[in-house]
């Protein structure tokens, strides 16, 4: 690692594409984005160069503009290209999927067609355990393992919905569809934050016109270059961030 | 098939351990229980002699017990010791499962503890189908698809917990837990009738002491002689039956 303004004190937890590091300060993390790539619960696996550096570059700018929205995220600021200083979160094992149209596993399990549209966007959630397979699981459920209160549950729902109102209008400016996504929250001093990443490797995103990829899915499921494609959904929407801001 | 004082007219549907024929009626179909013990989607498969007997028994008490209670059935009575005539429906293609404590899927699938209670009781759909693998499927995804309509789905739950509160108090009675349960639901000019069948063959139930299993479990997990489960089980409940009437 190349000598960083925040240097971190220990390795808290190897991920299957981020890496995160304790800071001197003990409220405060350090998230390496690494060149990894991964699917199928960790079945593929590829080092991609650049690809640390694409996402950490797109999850930047989700994090800022949620924050811009008053959305709370782990979010502090960048410390490189690859790594950026985040708060640090008592994670809550659930990923909280959130559906505007429907493709992958929903298509895979249910009858539904590839491109169906999803009204009004539906919200699951999934038991994060790479041994059991992240399965679906409701809230009867979660609440039942002591994995959230009703109140968390609630909290996450309505911050997932608002993200989608939020991310949904900021792509639609560039031609894209935001297909659908995935979050994670944690607890720090009472409150939850939106933790993890939002990137082209949590969300898929296609061309309104040709329903092109310009996510994970292209190297899921082997549609091309994946770096040509992150790098052309970074071209199409960073004009918008420089204009906004 | 012995001479039946109702006639099959043809075969309509050939199940995994019922077959459902039409009659010279229309509206009403003759279900046969047969010996064919199966279970994993298939995947496991046993004649066991007396087993559609037994199985036809119990449904013909639980579906009685239930009409008498005002749940709408689509039992209409026997027609020999294994077949029974039934309200034709165009069933929902969902199984409701009703679950007082922790066992089955729900161990393997989260980290439940077996036996552990669930309060209160959980009502969850799987979207039935064999080539899916019967994928648990969540209300918004249930309307999405047009399964079933809102006012369906709300009439399925609430039927299927007042089944609920009346089976476990019965089986109370005999020491028994009822730990959990299937059912199916379908239409019939306008209104919805519970279905297929409610026996030793959908439903898990323990001794309240030992926790000895009297249900599918002794097959599935080939922990002893199904027969004698079943049978045992039936000594235990069915005084109650002649007591109550």
């Amino acid at each position: 690692m190349p000598e960083l303004e925040v240097q971190p004190t220990g390795l808290l937890y190897e991920g299957k594409a981020k890496s995160v590091y304790t800071t001197a300060d003990q409220n405060e993390l350090l998230v390496v984005y690494r060149d990894d790539m991964t699917a199928f619960n960790g079945g593929k696996h590829d080092i991609i160069a650049n690809k640390g550096h694409l996402n950490a570059r797109a999850c930047k700018l989700f994090m800022t503009m949620l924050e811009e929205a008053g959305v709370a995220t782990h979010f502090i600021r960048m410390v490189s290209e690859t790594s950026m200083l985040v708060r640090k979160l008592h994670m809550i094992p659930l990923e909280i999927i959130v559906r505007n149209i429907a493709a992958g596993s929903l298509i895979v399990r249910y009858p539904f067609v590839e491109g169906q549209p999803l009204e009004p966007p539906t919200v699951t959630f999934d038991y994060k355990s790479d041994e059991r397979g992240d399965p679906m699981i409701i809230p009867e459920f979660i609440l039942a393992l002591g994995i959230a209160t009703a109140e968390e549950l609630t909290l996450m729902r309505k911050t997932a919905l608002q993200i989608n109102t939020i991310l949904k209008a900021f792509f639609d400016q560039s031609g894209i569809m935001l297909v659908d996504f995935k979050l994670e929250f944690g607890r720090s001093n009472g409150a939850i934050y939106l933790g993890d990443e939002i990137s082209m490797d949590s969300m898929r995103l296609w061309d309104k016109e040709t329903h092109e990829s310009f996510d994970k899915d292209v190297y899921r499921l082997g549609k091309g270059d994946v770096i040509h494609a992150y790098t052309t959904l970074l071209d199409r929407i960073l004009p918008l961030e420089r204009r906004s801001s």
